[in-house]
């Protein structure tokens, strides 16, 4: 299964030249970055402070002051860092990096001389580093860090931003290990494992690979290292929205109530688990681990067997950011929380790595071209924390079983974790569009782009041309001087009915494995490869154990799911029903929806009942039925004309 | 509209023969209330302690010790005495009744000087008695304290309980009123405003019917009072389940967020509203004040036509046992308290002796019929609080939407208002019964009883025969000796296609009036009224603007809502489709459902997904369907056959 590694470094040197994405790479670039500096920097005034920048200034005794914001604060500015880096890395901007540079000279003075790094703890509660390892996001800001100094050092080759990650990793292998005179602790919120695992990949250095692998393997051991240290500093903590010491106690929230090797199922907070199986399965691939390697298969199966939204969101509940269980995937109190679509992506990523299997890279592009891609508002500004399947707008302010859920996106948040963070999986897409494995250079989708991989020595350049995911043809085009003998595994998506792939004009002779086209040839400069992908409008079923799917259908065309909204279907979207029998056709998007495919079919509505008509009336004397035309839009575009109703899952008649 | 008065005390006469609610009855004498006197007197070693009786010792300084209980524990034991009183009532137990003499004793010893009775202050916080009246409940207990009273006056004649009322009563009316030197407070927890009208009507004594007037008027007028006591007490609170000071500052929580007169929605806690409204229904009709009335119907027509479940349960949402808005009846996380259907029995009766409208005797039965029949399971011994109309036990305790749900009846509670509550209603159910008007006396609905009521001085002795409501054929039989002219006022239920009246074995003659048959006659001894009233299975549907009821059926026979169950049907009710053709068959229930009328229709059945099939899949290639039986049981009869699915709303094919 796990016959060759990845080649890691040329996922940098991937360039989008996709309009659709590239026009949201445009808007990370123009929109978000900006806006974010500008946050950090506190210079909006209609946004909750930051502070962020400012308490590094103060930790670095550059200025007086106290720390300002939550535990986790300082990993704002690392994600800004590091989509900064993926954006160098796509388009340069001397202005940009200088700036960013700056930053890395604030976190150089910052840091400790022992190689420590963290605000709350140098300014607000010196001498207590450490000591709350299960709430106090120490881990988490350093993991944040590591990836960003290794996007930072990918990006534009300098090394001082990997330095201040190396000092800081160094230091916790220190503190942290299996050794007399160590803490046997680990993070409460995982992020740490998966970027020792990024930074040993750059660094080769194993003692990050080692402490990894003591996090993940130590996990959840008894006696309980959360209770260890929660008595030892008598008895305090720190997060109190759910309860005296909740986060303490309930360790299936952190995923630590037990050894990773004997976890079954996703539970708890999602975007923990989707970390921390991330780093879980990067390790279990470098390193072999057939039963890491089976736990990742457990938990992913369950997870997206069970518990995942048709959109790639993950977390069916509110309170806690949480999994529920098998099958319980209610819509319009969904969480699906964009950060644990990202999550979701890392980890299909990295068990695509180790398996070559269509199946992970179905899961990632649902995530991103549904969830992630619909966090963000079309105009880069607002944002949703939270993405439900359905949404009424009058009955949410006065549902407390609504609280979570916001029908517009919102323009930032207190707690800032997924604009930055669907900010850098934009910038760094190519990283999920191509696995380049030794086996074969694996292509996930078909977003435009050009790469060039190293096979055995030589460069392999190619194009890749077209609109995904909109337009059904795809153009592969390679331009490498030389021949190069490779697999090419091609994904032929699970979506796609028909799909037809040719060579040099020629229909494509290979096999398939494990949903690729695997073309082995002397790829040559000049070769093309054509993919041919009929999106067909599909319609979707769930699994009949989802109650809340029962007797309803969802739309798919391509890898977008597509919805109902209030803005083109009128209120009430509950009384619209599509009947077994209708076709659909295409139209184009207008205004703000310009360049996307709309779907129409006709449907039939309930006709709205009268004010004051009764609640309840027998034989459906009242009930009058007329058709409608339907109009469904992808479903990522909802919520940008306007406050309305959505629905994703509709009626079938 | 307010021709005529009501002639309560003969209400107090009524003996129920009914064989259904007579068991009830029996389960109430035999098991309920000896079981919640072993509770009061902390007898029961799993029970949650309860403290009441010896705080009330405590305060009468017979022992020492501490408070134990909620704020409001008191009401514990004033709820008993209500319930006994109307059980010695139905069946005079002199063992009972000494029982009850010595705890009125106690209640005695317990009331200071003054008037005060509240054990909380007097022990726990003595000197702080009036200070917190939006949070603390003193006036709520000495609601419950007076409505005690008037029943063990009605059920006994004795008026040594009706005494200590009204001292306590004499006591509040020198604290609060509008004069310099009073306190212009109203409570928190509204029930001391339906407990004075009552007590007015016992007495007659205009003070208490001025106090009550009070209390609604000044009730929502600004500045609040509640802020100014929060001030003057330095700003502390009592609960904080819901954040600081919630209590204080959410003030549509406890319907004093403006005056009554500019209500016009059915908002916050359910409960108080229905207490609340039932007061100032109560007091509009005495009154005759119009302005008032029109607040009963604004709030009455939006609870429901707008915010009222198909069960007659109220209250969409757990968090604040709440009303949420127009339409939104979610059925699984549901709040629909039984004490709130309660009072909305309570409230509907006082419409309906304001307004002889067949409108409120629906409802009336509605929630008589099904939620407060359902919070008590068929052995007498548990109990629901909390009454969705679907629940997926599977899921409960991993969703937080689902905190408040219980899939099957609890033995006793912490906060023990339901089971008290739902064994007064069912042993003073005759109140509901019978509408004795000046002008009609009203039946509302066909339980077996027997009855006597005074007309112009003349007596009108009746009783009602039959085995409602399970069968169609219900007999009421004269007894009088002296023939007394006088108008009959029969419901012909909504429920009912084609009712047929006969007097004597005629044909009925007279008027339909607001959902009432009118007969006025010579009513002799001898006279006999027959009704047949078929029960036709009939299909319900929802306000199409109620979501959650969209494309669905709910199921009636009589008053009875029915559901599916797991017990009979299998698994996975989502599943499960009721054709539109299809027709139903009534059978026997057998076991614990002995003497109830089950239904049966041919439905169909998506099958079960096999283990580790995909969660979604395109074009249903995987859905095979098959006929299946569908049994539906009454609702208020589920969960009596341990734990399991159950659903009201049935998909419609």
């Amino acid at each position: 299964m796990m016959q060759s590694d990845v080649i890691e470094a040329d996922l940098n040197r991937i360039t989008i030249t996709d309009p659709f994405l590239g026009e949201y790479q445009r808007l990370i670039r123009d929109v978000v970055i900006p806006y974010q500096w500008e946050a950090l920097n506190d210079n909006i005034p209609e946004a909750e402070p930051s502070h962020a920048l400012a308490n590094y200034r103060i930790a670095a005794g550059l200025e007086p002051g106290e720390f300002y914001g939550m535990v986790f604060q300082d990993s704002d500015v690392t994600k800004w860092l590091e989509a900064v880096a993926w954006s160098l890395s796509q388009k340069p901007d001397s202005e940009l990096e200088q700036t960013a540079d700056a930053v890395i000279e604030l976190l150089a003075q910052a840091q400790c001389e022992d190689g420590y790094l963290n605000t709350w703890y140098t300014v607000k509660e010196p001498g207590l580093r450490w000591t709350n390892v299960a709430e106090c996001h120490e881990m988490y800001c350093a993991g944040h860090l590591f990836e960003a100094a290794v996007a930072f050092f990918n990006a534009t080759g300098k090394r001082r931003l990997l330095e201040i990650a190396c000092r800081f990793a160094d230091h916790i292998d220190t503190v942290f290990g299996p050794n007399d005179g160590q803490l046997r602790g680990y993070p409460g919120h995982p992020e740490i494992e998966l970027a020792l695992m990024r930074l040993y990949e750059v660094t080769r250095e194993p003692r990050y690979q080692a402490l990894a692998r003591f996090f993940l393997e130590e996990r959840g051991q008894q006696p309980y290292y959360y209770d260890i240290e929660f008595e030892k500093r008598g008895g305090t903590w720190h997060w109190d929205n759910w309860g005296e010491a909740w986060m303490v106690k309930d360790k299936a929230y952190t995923h630590a109530h037990k050894p990773l090797a004997e976890q079954n199922e996703a539970v708890g907070h999602a975007v923990r688990s989707v970390y921390l199986m991330t780093g879980l399965a990067h390790l279990a691939r470098l390193t072999h681990d057939e039963e890491k390697r089976q736990t990742c298969l457990r938990i992913w199966n369950n997870m997206v067997q069970r518990r995942m939204y048709i959109t790639g969101g993950i977390g069916s509940q509110g309170i806690g950011e949480a999994f529920t269980s098998d099958y319980d995937l209610p819509n319009d109190t969904a969480y699906g929380e964009s950060c644990a679509s990202i999550g979701l992506m890392m980890f299909a990523r990295r068990m695509l790595e180790m398996e070559g299997d269509a199946h992970y890279a179905e899961v990632m592009e649902r995530a991103f071209y549904n969830t992630v891609l619909g966090g963000m508002a079309l105009d880069g500004k607002h944002f949703f924390y939270v993405n439900p399947l359905e949404t009424h707008p009058k009955s949410i302010p006065h549902n407390h079983i609504y609280d979570h859920i916001k029908p517009v996106r919102q323009r930032w948040f207190g707690c800032a974790c997924c604009p930055p963070n669907i900010a850098r999986t934009l910038v760094a897409i190519g990283h999920y569009l191509f696995t380049p494995r030794q086996d074969a250079l694996f292509i996930n989708f078909y977003a435009g782009s050009e790469a060039q991989f190293t096979v055995n020595g030589r460069a392999l350049a190619l194009k890749i041309e077209g609109n995904y995911p909109w337009d059904e043809q795809v153009t592969i085009r390679f331009s490498q001087p030389q021949a190069v003998e490779h697999t090419l595994a091609l994904r032929l998506p699970e979506w796609c009915e028909a799909p037809q792939v040719r060579v040099n004009g020629n229909a494509a002779q290979g096999d398939i494995i494990k949903g690729y086209l695997h073309l082995h040839r002397q790829w040559q400069e000049g070769d093309v490869v054509t993919l041919h992908l009929p999106m067909t409008i599909r319609r979707v079923y769930a699994n009949s154990r989802v109650r809340h799917a029962a007797g309803k259908v969802a739309i798919q065309r391509g890898p977008l799911v597509y919805c109902l909204e209030e803005a083109d279907n009128g209120a009430e979207l509950h009384n619209l029903s599509l009947p077994k029998t209708a076709t659909f056709r295409e139209i184009q998007g207008v205004g703000v929806l310009k360049g996307k495919v709309l779907l129409q079919a006709e449907g039939l509505r309930v006709l709205t009942a009268q004010e004051n008509k009764p609640l309840y009336s027998f034989d459906n004397r009242q009930t009058a039925v007329e058709k409608q035309m339907l109009t469904f839009i992808p479903w990522f575009s909802w919520a940008n004309r306007g406050e309305g109703e959505m629905r994703i899952w509709v009626d079938e008649a």
